[in-house]
């Protein structure tokens, strides 16, 4: 797999830069495009695994869904540019539910059929099933319940403000999970740690962070011209705005959580996986989304935070779903499955939205 | 109270086929066949538990869920074929209701009243509570939400589409507890199941067995009839066809599931009676609602997986609170009022609907 | 603090009585009956604090919440007298958020600060997280749902009826708490509780009978008057109904409860800080309210249990963010800022819609 994510990048990026000069038919471009940011993100991915070994779990898994939500971002910001924001809200309601749904149900089923229990922090669970219902139930439903009657000025107030409070707390998170209660709450489940730095990373430090960095300005520029396919290739495929932000740009932008996740839950590594999988739809729904309405405010369209219906209720209803999955700290192949079957029905769903 | 049940049954059976044919009042035929089918219902309790005591509690707490469920299958089959739609999802709903507040709050009331502090297996509870979450909050709420501006058409692919996915997960989570994770997730409470098997059963296998088989084909034969009174049972009473369908139908059709978990509570064995209860709310909810909507597919009217809001709330609620009385493995007189409340103010809800 | 408080009474009581009868300003005097209150609170607090020590902790912090919630029942008392139900649902829905966020999130917080970690009763915790959810996503949630196409009567009879369920099961839990099952849920921090009975009351018996006595009544003769200034303050500083309920009413009315439970969580008593947050609100939404929609009956215009959409999901919301980060029994200082973030944020929506 990694020779083959080598391959279609060497491949990828010289062919898009040529597609995009000569005019190439939008709907083969738009593979290309798709298939090129997998790649990269596969990239990303095992550049983010070295540096995880390099740095251990914790950090590791920051690193991983910070690089996978720096894709979210790029694309994001060039949606945001080109005026469509009901593509923006779409595809980070798509890359949460991607992350709760997808990325932790294949870790989990993927994990459990090599391994009968697999076990992960329950006081890191528990701290993230908190923030999901902050963020997902307080901070979303509130807005989309009360600016009903509102008229777009306030809306916008209260959406500006909701973002900075999500920002404050995410912030305030990562104080207190790294430097005021770091190890305050912990497991006795030393043993695995241990293993876990005997692995040897597969590349070096510098190495790790120069391939990270090309990589993401590779996204980048393959993702401004990503943005500008989605119109054709949804008419083509009769696809709504809606399908493509939430199923295929987030699985598309997620790719490197998909690969990472998956690897690290089949060598037993559930708190990575898990961090990967959680703390990623976290970082999007309390640091991406917020820092986008902010920044909206300087384009044309300003992005109110006011999802439609079928978006919150599904991020709703997949928080609870993982939260009851999570907070035992334990997951088996059937956890998997459920969350994957939840995330086949919201795709069902928004298909023939 | 075993006799009066034979006794109803060997009358009840009789005057049901006799008032059928020379068309007695359909209102004094409506109580005739509920007490007959709640008789019947009985018959089938203490069948079930004959089998139950030889077959362990995990089977036959499975054993109870089937049969119970037959009837209720039995008599949606009976008023699909009739068109009535509305009645199949309201008894339903309240066949999902009946079991997690009804049955489960005298459960849990009656044996509270006889012991302070009753247990039951945990990992269990959250299992269960997993799947409830899965099938009311994910597959009911989602198409509630995404139908709302859907055409029929649409509406009922996406209502096969989550009915056969509801119906696969519920036989991974059969292959999941009794084959791949069987005594993977126990407690420590082996004294409570020696114990158990000291008891003896009332019937041996084969007159349990037959009892059964005659019971279910009489319910059958009676619930069909019942179907045809509703109509004017309801002009007569001012019931409209949701609390006929919520309250009278889901009583009768769970008397047994009533029976059979109350006395196994009160006998200290809540592991039974929770497996009952919310066993059967999760087979009706897994099961029976999506045979259901797949089998419309055959009728004149099509039935898509879309409740009432009023039917889809009370259900979610009804989840949420059952999750978090449960989730400790702990139960005693106080929660069993909890629940029994929940229903009360459903019922009056209903009926004044 | 305390000097202060008293200063307060001592110069408020007059002032609201001669500025009432010779009808000064009455946003003066809306400043003037808020400070006032405040300082009878303080008054009630101090009292209360001094009979908890005397008569445990339990009883403490039913004490607290009782005493907080008299002020709560007077002045909705006379918002009814006054027709004013939209102020009375709204000041009890504040005061539900303002003792479940601001009230247990100050403590969470100021408590964090200086303690680390700080854990209360776990079984406490679960007892209450049922009761919140039955009260305010069943009992407030089903007539939400269900009255939306009923008439004025029908609403009016399920909220009759849902109230005395809502009282019957609020008596059962103090029978369940106090007397059927005193002492049967406890963990093992017996330490901690023999530290406490070496504090000294502020009080003696009587003194903090008679203070709570005399204050009371103090507080009810301010309430009234209180009352009459809302329609002028609300058109001066452009606050709707809603948020001069919802956040000043509550605010004012639940200060003795911030007072006395931020002051516990600082001596790290954080059960009695739980209590009196938890507690206060269950016994508002389970106690008072139900009192005040049969006390309506009485008056022109009677009360239903119907919210309007933003303050029942605030409440909704509440409730979930509150059960999930209390249910491990530990609190700190994050803990604390998500409750006081999900405050502000309900906050501004309700000054702006």
């Amino acid at each position: 797999m990694e020779k083959l994510f080598t391959i279609l990048t060497v491949i990828g990026v010289p062919v898009s830069v040529i597609g995009a000069i000569f005019h190439w038919s939008p709907v083969l471009m738009f593979v290309v495009y798709c298939l090129t940011i997998i790649a990269l993100a596969g990239l990303i991915g095992r550049a983010t695994e070295s540096l995880a070994i390099i740095m251990g779990p914790r950090v590791g898994g920051l690193l991983n869904a910070t690089f996978g939500n720096a894709v979210e971002l790029i694309i994001s910001i060039f949606s945001l540019k080109a005026g469509l924001i009901g593509i923006v809200l779409a595809s980070l309601t798509g890359s949460v539910l991607g992350n709760l749904l997808l990325v932790a149900g294949l870790s989990f089923f993927v994990g459990g059929l090599k391994y009968k229990r697999q076990s992960f922090d329950i006081y890191e669970a528990r701290h993230n099933a908190g923030l999901l219902i902050f963020a997902v139930i307080v901070a979303f439903v509130i807005p989309e319940v009360f600016t009903y009657k509102m008229n777009d000025h306030d809306t916008m107030i209260l959406s500006v403000g909701i973002s900075i409070i999500l920002i404050i707390l995410y912030l305030a998170a990562l104080l207190f999970k790294f430097v005021t209660h770091r190890g305050v709450y912990t497991t006795n489940d030393k043993k695995s740690k241990t293993e876990e730095k005997e692995e040897e990373p597969e590349w070096g430090k510098a190495k790790a962070i120069l391939v990270l960095a090309v990589a993401t300005i590779a996204v980048a520029y393959v993702s401004e011209h990503l943005v500008d396919t989605f119109g054709i290739v949804g008419k083509t495929f009769g696809w709504s705005e809606l399908f493509i932000g939430i199923i295929i740009v987030a699985i598309v932008g997620n790719a490197a959580e998909h690969a990472s996740a998956v690897l690290m839950a089949y060598k037993n590594k559930m708190d990575v996986a898990v961090e990967i999988a959680v703390g990623s739809s976290l970082q999007v729904a309390m640091f991406v989304l917020p820092i986008l309405v902010l920044l909206s405010l300087l384009f044309a369209t300003s992005m109110p935070l006011v999802f439609t219906w079928p978006e919150l209720i599904s991020m709703v209803t997949a928080v609870l779903l993982m939260i009851m999955l999570s907070n035992d700290g334990d997951s088996n192949w059937f956890d998997g499955l459920v969350l994957l079957a939840a995330y086949v029905i919201m795709g069902i769903g928004f298909y023939f939205l």
